[in-house]
């Protein structure tokens, strides 16, 4: 279940969206493929991940059909154990290959931010339990002032073998 | 804006309040009979504050008058700069007196755990820009299973003289 609000215009969307999240390996084609379009090496890479969403929302979603369905493989890159980056195929705010940064607070909270050129995006994601978390969005404009659009999602994890 | 994500029904509210937040004075009557009550001392307390609000919802929330408008007298009694107490007057998922536990996170982000005896509420706040914040907050049983309910609110902030 996600949220967003349009601050600016006063309006809320409701969003309900089936997310499949699995591991890659580090030797797929996609992986290697994104790795060296930044110039890392595999054995810089840990954990890469597949995402793949549905989305159905409460708005005329005609115009936007990379949110209500699509992919993305994600590559994170520490620097510690706290911080590091992340190559994504396709980013959050804007439909292109971006590089993201990410580092944890004291309590785990996962934050990650991504300059889009027209936009900057801060998601943070922390859990209420094992299997239920949620993630939050902000968008802002990337001259610093305007905060286009907040979103919230709470989430239910579904194991599958 | 605040959106409330009903898990176990797949529900969204959607809420739209005005929220007063006013400095009180330590030495209001109101404060040092919430003081009293919890056996502490005008100088243990720091910077109370009186919370009013009022709330439109989609929902039909004739059973919920205490949601829709009220207030609430909140004290913190820090025990260090990053955590403490704090005194309430009204709680946020139950109507009543409560006493809750504070800290900040590494980024500055504030956390406020309640037990309310049937239900544990925990408040997240953090800032996206010095009159922008979000306030998330979960409502879990108190047995530790159940999560029954998440909230999102995006909040600016209109200064007022």
């Amino acid at each position: 279940m996600r949220s967003g609000h349009s601050l600016a215009f006063n309006q809320f969307e409701e969003i309900v969206s089936f997310i499949t999240i699995r591991a890659s390996n580090r030797s797929e084609t996609t992986v290697l493929k994104l790795l060296e379009k930044y110039k890392y090496s595999m054995s810089q890479a840990i954990s890469p991940f597949q995402i793949n969403w549905e989305a159905e929302s409460n708005w005329n979603s005609d115009e936007l059909p990379d949110k209500i369905k699509g992919s993305s493989l994600l590559i994170p890159i520490p620097k510690s154990s706290t911080n590091g980056l992340m190559l994504r195929e396709k980013g959050y705010s804007e439909s292109i290959e971006s590089l993201s940064e990410y580092h944890f607070l004291s309590d785990g909270t996962f934050i990650l931010l991504t300059n889009y050129g027209n936009t900057i995006a801060e998601e943070r994601i922390w859990f209420l339990s094992e299997n239920v978390r949620c993630r939050s969005s902000v968008v802002r404009t990337s001259n610093g002032g305007g905060i286009m659009q907040t979103s919230f999602a709470s989430e239910i994890r579904r194991l599958t073998s």
